[in-house]
């Protein structure tokens, strides 16, 4: 199974069903034996080591007003919504169930030890082709607000959607010959239900699924053996299918030579002698021997050297932090930097206007749930030995609780970076100081691509955000072997990364939302832009010379922020009350790494839907409703509930509760590198205190010395 | 003593000089008791601890052609040099002395075994204001090739020089009076030599440095307190002042209070309280308890995993990695991929055009030099404990050769990250590996600020280089002690980050050389353009989409690159010949990172002599003699050698030996965060296989399990 299910007794008339595993890009689990046999030979020993064992009890109460749902809460938000008149009758489906948080004062407000505010669940029910937005209260067993969406787009695609859609083309004659007419058995044939965006066409006024298949044979890696030009456009809550494309006649299926790479498949090397000639690599490890200077709270609060945050699993964004604190080195408290950080929406255009391939423009988050998609963390691998890990508890359609174990891991990483130097000649003063930092780490597996999430603090006060990408490419399949082959003005799509395999380009864009409450929740958005200024003649030697210009940004629209390398910028957020001792204003400040703009015409339909990629940086205030750069509901959404349609309101925003939003981007340019799984490419941008800190807060930090260093011996067989 | 002088005759005659340190800005060594005092307690315990021991004999005789000069062959040279008829009465100045390399073509002919081309030195003399370009025969003991250098500016700047200029002012009663008058001891005056630039006024003709003075009472960290306004223009070569400039009167010199980063001066915090409240860290260190999987071979061959590549420090790069090449997994054979990669050169213009701070535009490669400017590492702290260090050695101004121990470290670093993964629903496959990589690294302290220079090699083929900047902040000092106080049209030129200390805004460039030699010399410079295009009406549901456009540059000029985030590039250097098994060119990629431009006026002096950095990415066709990109000569030059001019002319470089610079910028608006010592500050850019492996070279890299992990205790007392 997929996910660990927590026993309780509503799950069992849904056991069934549930063994039909998905996933976001969903893959059909056909229960042949070869499958079965598949699935036994998968458990292979690195997935044999001991998993680390999350320290949480999830029978616990909440501790904290942000601590997500426990498993007896969403036990009792089920059982309320059942006996919730509209759905008395029949139990919608459970698309989204999750913390509607405190109001934010409320947050503020509570301190350990006090009572937490009233526990509230949000919840997306959908029910005969309407999504009902729920707020049920845990206090009073209440349903206590419903709102029935008239906006456009459907909720989360459920993996009970999923596995309906990718069912539904095997009762079809026609799929089916299609299928073997292309040489691949049926056993053998695994599809997935591809979420088809909004063009204004047949995703109008119904909930589709764009479905296409792949070969398994010989290979766990089947999305490297596409049935190109094979696509189903499926109806998911009629279960029909609605329209059957089939234009990859002359297509081969490519071969599955060297496409897998489960270990137990390719610890052998093959067709790879010269392997013969690497260096074997020593172990080396990550140690701490008198054991991690963190300590997760109450399950959910992490601890760490000068910092303090609140960590958790969401089924959507993946993993929340919240209430970022940052020790005062001067008063000895802690002072807010973000009330609430996370991946708010996603969106990943592939660059092929055909008919298989033009609506693939994923958005992870509000298609498929970044979080539940983020399955277990491979111990040792995917995080260090040092790592501590953390469970998820999500609900299932059916609105019962399941587990995701080790979802999350946090861990201290010293990578041998440098935190300050200096060698000073005259004095021979030579002083250095290693940096450690902590991660908070998830991987969401949203069906062929692999997201690798890492909020990163360090001591000197910076927050790092980074996303790495591997997993599989999404392919097309092509008649041709060799590039001689490609005519002269042929446009491929991408690159040939195998034999009859194109890498198709795309791009992958990461929206962050960013509450910031930089000493407190009232915040300005300043625009710190450098500019050439000429010197007067005689003046100065110097003919040019760069002077800061600070803006102070009124409204929304001083706030769309497209980033230029020659016009050059900072972004900070400052408290307009709290100063520094020699009046600076206390900020941080957002700064981008190396990124992606999307190209896309902005009135095509997925540029309208993803409209929160039009710029790089926005700043909105804060407003509980807006969280989702795409809106709340995504899948098939117009993009009437975007980041950039709240944004035109162009509201105030100086010295206000303000969100920042910025957006992480690739472009990426498949190569044979990235086949038959990519390395991983990573991006980041940094959340930095800029005279935030009365001085470098961590010129107090000691050296190491030897007698810090462990002794270790090897324990090897 | 800065350096540690090996033993050797001619050495003695200098040695009282040597005595007086020195480096890039230089600091007068006033021989004061205190100062000695001052000396005597800063070897604290950190500096005490074991020095690691590099492996390299010096005495050894080289083993590669890439050597650098041993300690016998710069005595060897010396001997040549003095012996040369133009030098018979008067020996030069020795500003460079460094391996003169062999040509390529002899270079790529050796392998091991066979005999070495002839050794050879390459020489910048100075006397009698002419700069003498030497090449030094040392198998025919003769100085084969004179040529007195016509071009504007001078040599690196030795520390000598700097000796000089820095106590050149104390001979003059208006300069000590002018700092008496400040009420700074002259006990307690330290002094540094800065390089005036070329400006076309006072610098005409004859060799200056800028010198301006701190007080050192209090502190280590004299940076911080500048005597402002007082700026003594001393020619060099005739040991005058030419000029005073005494503006600053009314500006008091900075406290003390709080500059201080020794450790044993500030290991027991006063003002920052609050740092009690900061969790301690437990020791977190990368073990590898079967050692080090990397060899050093012959003492600069570096073989790790894939990856084999010839280190050498070099007094002006600091770090020049040479011949690296890759393993074929195909077939087995090392591939060639760089045949030389160095920091070039680096701009840093400040950003004030008054008096005694519009010439402050360093080029620390060429004025000071990076090597000359590196100093030993600090065990454990700049470098891991599973470290090797090697040495450098360098020549004196005398032509005697010296040690710098422990230059360059090299690491293998494990930092929890993730080499690939993916989770597949389907078939339950869970699989990951984890990312080992190599650094090589050294820390140039040039001056008030550190520049850290690391190449990082990764298995999947990627090569990072890395610059992290920290040490101190070029400060002017202010009357300013609150922003209350600052008129409102008042250019500041920075931040006032602390009582009376402005931090001024100013830019670093580093500009990488890259001979890139993608399967061998002949490569072409391919920019593969992302561009949008437009659906015909009825072609697609889809308006836009991207797509590739590659454009191989025939000639210079095409391969200028400024980057864009809206007309996107990658930028490929290919081998013309060799194809991937399906077609594609064999191929690296420059993958820039986060980065800044300058943004001056292209005819401002500062950026004439900088016009290295006109563009981000440069092509030249290989050329012996381009290798400083801002020229041979670059103290006081003119900018008439610099890599703008050479890649005006224009010349073909497709299908040729071609080089590749690239420029890595930051713009540093500096923070109180930043005083007195700064965080470090990184950016990064890549070279990264492209159709260069048939598939993922990193597929077969065995998952980590619990057996290869350590067992480790601690040591701690």
């Amino acid at each position: 199974m997929t996910m660990d299910h927590v026993a309780s007794p509503s799950r069992c008339c849904l056991s069934l069903f549930l063994v039909f595993v998905a996933i976001t890009l969903l893959v059909r689990s056909w229960c042949s034996s070869k499958n079965l046999i598949q699935a036994k030979s998968n458990l292979h020993k690195p997935l044999l080591i001991k998993q680390p064992q999350a320290v949480l009890d999830h029978s616990s109460k909440p501790q904290h007003p942000l601590d997500p749902l426990t498993i007896q809460e969403i036990n009792q938000v089920r059982a309320i919504i059942s006996s919730f008149p509209p759905f008395l009758y029949s139990f919608p489906s459970i698309n989204s169930l999750s913390l509607d948080e405190p109001e934010k004062a409320l947050v503020l407000n509570w301190t350990i030890g006090d009572p937490l505010p009233p526990r509230k669940a949000f919840v997306i029910a959908y029910l005969e082709n309407q999504s009902h937005i729920l707020s049920v209260d845990l206090a009073s067993n209440k349903v206590t607000s419903r709102e029935v969406k008239t906006n456009s787009g459907y909720p989360i695609l459920s993996k009970e959607d999923m596995t309906i859609a990718t069912e539904v083309p095997f009762s079809n004659p026609d799929f089916n010959r299609a299928v073997i007419d292309r040489g691949v058995a049926l056993s053998d044939t695994v599809c997935v239900a591809l979420a088809p965006g909004w063009y204004g066409g047949e995703e109008e006024g119904r909930r589709i699924a764009k479905v296409q298949c792949f070969s398994s044979e010989g290979t766990s890696n089947f999305y490297m053996r596409p049935i190109e030009g094979l696509t189903v456009t499926v109806d998911v809550d009629k279960k029909q299918v609605v329209r059957i494309s089939n234009t990859g006649r002359g297509i081969p299926i490519p071969k599955a030579t060297n496409t897998d790479y489960k270990y137990d498949s390719i610890h052998n090397p093959t067709s790879e002698k010269g392997l013969k000639n690497m260096r074997p690599i020593n172990p080396i490890s990550m140690v701490q021997p008198k054991g991690r200077s963190f300590s997760v709270e109450d399950g959910h609060v992490v601890k760490w050297a000068n910092w303090e945050f609140h960590l958790r699993p969401d089924h959507r964004a993946g993993m929340v932090i919240s209430r970022a604190k940052v020790l005062d080195i001067e008063s000895g408290a802690m002072r807010s930097v973000m009330y609430k950080g996370m991946a708010s929406e996603l969106f990943v255009p592939y660059m092929d206007p055909s008919e298989g391939w033009y609506f693939k423009t994923y958005m992870d988050a509000g298609e498929y749930g970044m979080g539940l998609s983020a399955f277990s963390l491979v111990p040792l691998n995917d995080c260090p030995r040092n790592a501590y890990y953390m469970d998820g508890v999500f609900a299932a359609v059916d609105g019962t609780p399941f587990l995701r174990s080790n979802m999350i891991c946090v861990f201290e990483r010293y990578a041998g970076e440098i935190g300050w130097r200096h060698y000073d000649v005259n004095n021979k003063v030579r002083e250095s100081r290693p940096k450690v930092t902590l991660v908070a780490r998830m991987a969401a597996s949203v069906g062929n691509y692999d997201y690798i999430i890492d909020w990163e603090f360090q001591m000197d006060g910076l927050i790092r955000i980074n996303v790495g990408l591997t997993g599989m490419l999404m392919v097309k399949g092509t008649p041709h072997k060799n590039t001689n082959q490609v005519r002269p003005h042929e446009n491929t799509s991408g690159t040939l990364v195998s034999e009859n395999v194109i890498g198709v380009v795309h791009d992958h864009f990461v929206t962050f939302y960013l509450d910031m409450d930089v000493d407190g929740p009232v915040n300005s958005f300043v625009k710190v832009n450098l500019v050439k200024e000429e010197t007067s003649p005689g003046e100065s030697p110097r003919k040019s010379y760069l002077r800061t210009k600070r803006h102070v940004a009124r409204s929304e629209r001083e706030a769309q922020i497209k980033l230029k390398l020659y016009d050059p910028s900072e972004f900070h957020v400052v408290s307009p009350d709290k100063k520094s001792r020699v009046g600076n204003p206390s900020g941080y400040k957002v700064v981008p790494g190396a990124t992606a703009a999307s190209l896309l015409d902005v009135n095509d339909p997925p540029q309208v839907r993803s409209a929160f990629t039009n710029n790089q940086i926005w700043v909105t205030p804060y407003n509980r409703s807006e969280e989702w750069a795409g809106g709340i509901l995504v899948y098939q959404g117009k993009g009437d509930d975007t980041l950039a349609v709240w944004s035109e309101r162009d509201r105030a925003i100086e010295k206000r509760d303000i969100v920042v939003w910025y957006t992480l981007g690739f472009h990426h340019i498949p190569c044979q590198e990235d086949f038959p799984i990519m390395p991983t490419v990573s991006a980041s941008f940094e959340l930095k205190p800029v005279n935030f800190f009365e001085r470098n807060p961590i010129l107090r930090v000691p050296p190491y010395q030897e007698s810090d260093m462990p002794t270790c011996t090897s324990q090897y067989k």
